[in-house]
């Protein structure tokens, strides 16, 4: 069993901001929607079901903390989550929060356009405001 | 506290395969892909986390239980799931069988062109073979 390291486009498309239990928390360094992605430090899992029973509870309960202090501190009207792995298939979750008008709505984030990366400022404001909601 | 009714258009665009624990298992009427949903039989809920935490580990189990069927069954490269709900808010979660030239491959299947409605020999050969490895 070999040990766990990040896809390297995965590490590129986003920043760590966070060790949860079983996930690193990482923002998308997208700008047109506050877009997470959790990522299972667990080497060679792809599916969800891949993962031994006990982390799949644990990555619903940190999926689910972090859509909810997404959806606090966004105000969006809807959460998106989804694991595809199409593309990077070191598994990998989701969690997107969605408005009215916001790029490809009611469409999904996946594929559509070109990333537009943050500036410093949003990020961190962005980055602050959650890291205080997930230890509220 | 309102009962659980299904969601009008999920009723219109699927067919109730079988009632699982927790959820309605259900396949999309749309032959481009093997595509189910799980609906919660939940009123009011619309994100996962609106889910008791009960209910979130049963869907969990229940989700990767049918993702596990569908890519043994389908011999798909890749399982996408996903919870998005911008355009129909009653909780439901996509499980979708994936592989390279499929319609919008690697894109994801939401949003994406025109439902291909199944016809009658191909949804129960599909049928019989998930209810089949869902058994096993």
């Amino acid at each position: 069993m070999s040990a766990f390291q990040l896809d390297e486009r995965l590490g590129r498309d986003s920043d760590l901001l966070v060790r949860l239990g079983l996930c690193q928390l990482r923002l998308m360094n997208d700008g047109r929607w506050p877009w997470l992605i959790l990522v299972p430090e667990r080497a060679d899992m792809s599916e969800l079901y891949d993962l031994p029973m006990l982390d799949q509870q644990a990555l619903t309960i940190e999926v689910n903390m972090v859509a909810a202090a997404l959806r606090t501190i966004t105000g969006a009207e809807k959460i998106n989550v989804g694991a595809l792995g199409n593309i990077v298939r070191q598994l990998h979750i989701h969690v997107v929060a969605r408005k009215t008008g916001d790029a490809n709505w009611p469409g999904p984030v996946w594929g559509f356009g070109t990333a537009e990366p943050y500036d410093d400022q949003s990020r961190a404001a962005l980055t602050s405001k959650l890291l205080e909601a997930l230890s509220a």
